[in-house]
């Protein structure tokens, strides 16, 4: 599996022309756009439009940003610097609030900036570098071993379900929920992967099917709301999605519709299995009523995606991006330290215990 | 609540120059376009692109065509006459399989034929295009009536979500599901109404938000995947929607996605109520098991409205136009005869009871 599937990264950083490089994802599956985001606008919006999107792959679009933000400072002293460079990383974390890795990124970016004050600042910006292209380099070991652990759920011959995008365009490599798909098929594996198309922004019809079937992966794209008849025709054995937060109890924020999947998942005995990088995982959330939820403009459901109106004006609209999917509805929770299971608040603690001996 | 809340009717009949005229809904929000349909051919494809649909409608689509052709038949032998009669209600019975309407009504079409062999066929063309009439008006009386039965299910304050659109345009005048709903309305009831979108077609977005929207009611649009979310925040004290066939045990067949959204309601312990024209329960279908889904071109799903590709060329598709609610997720059965609550197999039976006693 160290191939990439695509050919194109999702996220990248080209330091000798000060820009961060992305695949703008809205484009796709129709056209391949490679863009390069010079200005901290410039990518806080390529992170606000989804350009660049998925919890780990907008952690590392916001740590290259904040570092190529830092480079260009040209202060000096210590609390001239601190100063920009914290209101260059605020203003970053705004893009998007729900996925816990932009704060968790741009947070050891800034842990960076604070444990070398005592350093030249050339030195602090070389040390911003090399923990942006580390936060990158981390993440394809951590895609890597989710889905070694997630392909011991797996058997050949199953059928699995997914809703939106946890793959390679949502990480630096192999994706979280997708990884196991591709390690499986890697092995010979006969799978069999539905791909919910995820409303509104249909990241399970434009990018999920879209790099599934680019490997050669059996997949079929099917309505979020045709979930339920795929369960009950027991088409799939277990429900693997990525995630957006995870509370200290298992609650999950992930795109909306994850919570009804996994509710029809449960009342037909499918397991749901969230794969969970640690950067995902928040201890200090207690529940998921502690998460917040991104609400995003109407209107993505009252347009279609260029831009024909398909409801009538004056409309009222909610569209939340994301829902909390109750630990009950959850069957395992897998990470690169290993699976968690219920109960998640003990199992979580584990977990963290066992990334911390790693050190 | 007599005056019609469209300016048009679904679907009509000009006798006088020998067409079912029907507003075309695939057309809708954007588009009022009036349809004239004279042959087999266009009454059949109007029907299976949805120009004209939702179980009630349908059926009275169906029986006016197969009246038109009726009325053009030559023969004046009854035998000649009937095979060609035959022919046209079995063409037209394949426009679409879930809903029970479409046969009902073709078959009570044919029952009028049969049960007046002995008639000059002029006469049996007279009494064809009396039955036609008439399943149109009692359709009115029908949803009226579910109205006002559905009423005593709501209280002002309520928020209420549907799925589809069970709407007027779904039938001749005040729809099913909302039929309840404009009724609150008339006699001041403050509402609030959700509308799952309704995703392959958006069904939701494009009819039942602008015909309640027309009518001046609080409605909110929301994908169907927002559902578990709107119910888990206590913003709906109900579920009310359509049904295409009901199974003699309750099982409910109905637009993909009103499984989904049953489970979830009763995750969240919110009713869901089903309103159901007597015509549509199917008291000689078991089960939900024995309700043939139709199955739509993947075109629905990697198309938007206006054919832009949304999914990668190639990827399979699976595309169920309706599902199956366990009758165990289902609350109640509104009819024009009453309300049958759980167990469904007995309080079907009195439901048909009641009206058996009422001819």
């Amino acid at each position: 599996m160290d191939k990439n599937i695509l050919s194109y990264e999702s996220v990248s950083l080209d330091d000798k022309n000060n820009t961060v490089v992305i695949l703008d994802q809205t484009k796709l599956p129709y056209d391949t756009v490679i863009k390069n985001l010079t200005t901290q606008k410039e990518i806080w919006n390529a992170i606000y439009k989804l350009e660049v999107r998925g919890a780990p792959a907008i952690g590392i679009a916001g740590a290259m940003g904040v570092y190529l933000f830092a480079k260009a400072v040209d202060e000096q002293d210590f609390d001239a610097f601190y100063a920009k460079f914290k209101e260059a990383k605020e203003y970053l974390d705004t893009a998007r609030p729900t996925a816990v890795n932009l704060s968790w990124a741009l947070n050891r970016m800034e842990n960076v900036v604070l444990d070398n004050k005592n350093l030249p600042i050339s030195e602090i910006k070389q040390l911003l570098h090399d923990e942006a292209v580390q936060i990158k380099e981390e993440d394809i070991w951590v895609c890597k071993t989710i889905g070694e652990y997630g392909l011991t759920l797996i058997k050949s011959g199953d059928g699995i379900l997914t809703h939106c995008n946890a793959g390679q365009l949502a990480t630096a490599k192999y994706g979280t929920a997708t990884a196991p798909m591709y390690l499986a098929h890697e092995q010979g594996y006969s799978i069999k992967v539905y791909a919910d198309e995820t409303r509104p922004l249909l990241q399970g019809a434009r990018l999920t099917a879209y790099e599934l079937h680019s490997a050669g992966i059996d997949v079929t794209l099917n309505c979020d709301s045709a979930s339920s008849t795929i369960l009950k025709k027991g088409w799939v054995n277990s429900v693997f999605v990525g995630c957006d937060r995870v509370a200290a109890n298992g609650d999950t924020a992930n795109k909306i519709g994850t919570a009804n999947l996994a509710i029809a998942a449960k009342y037909y005995n499918v397991p749901v299995y969230i794969c969970a990088p640690t950067s995902t995982i928040d201890m200090n959330c207690p529940t998921g009523e502690d998460i917040h939820i991104e609400e995003r403009p109407g209107e993505e459901i009252t347009e279609t995606w260029y831009s024909n109106r398909m409801a009538p004006q004056g409309v009222k609209t909610f569209n939340p991006a994301f829902d909390v999917t109750d630990h009950q509805c959850i069957a395992g929770i897998i990470t690169e330290y290993g699976i968690a299971y219920p109960p998640f608040e003990q199992s979580l603690k584990e977990i963290f215990a066992k990334k911390n001996a790693s050190k």
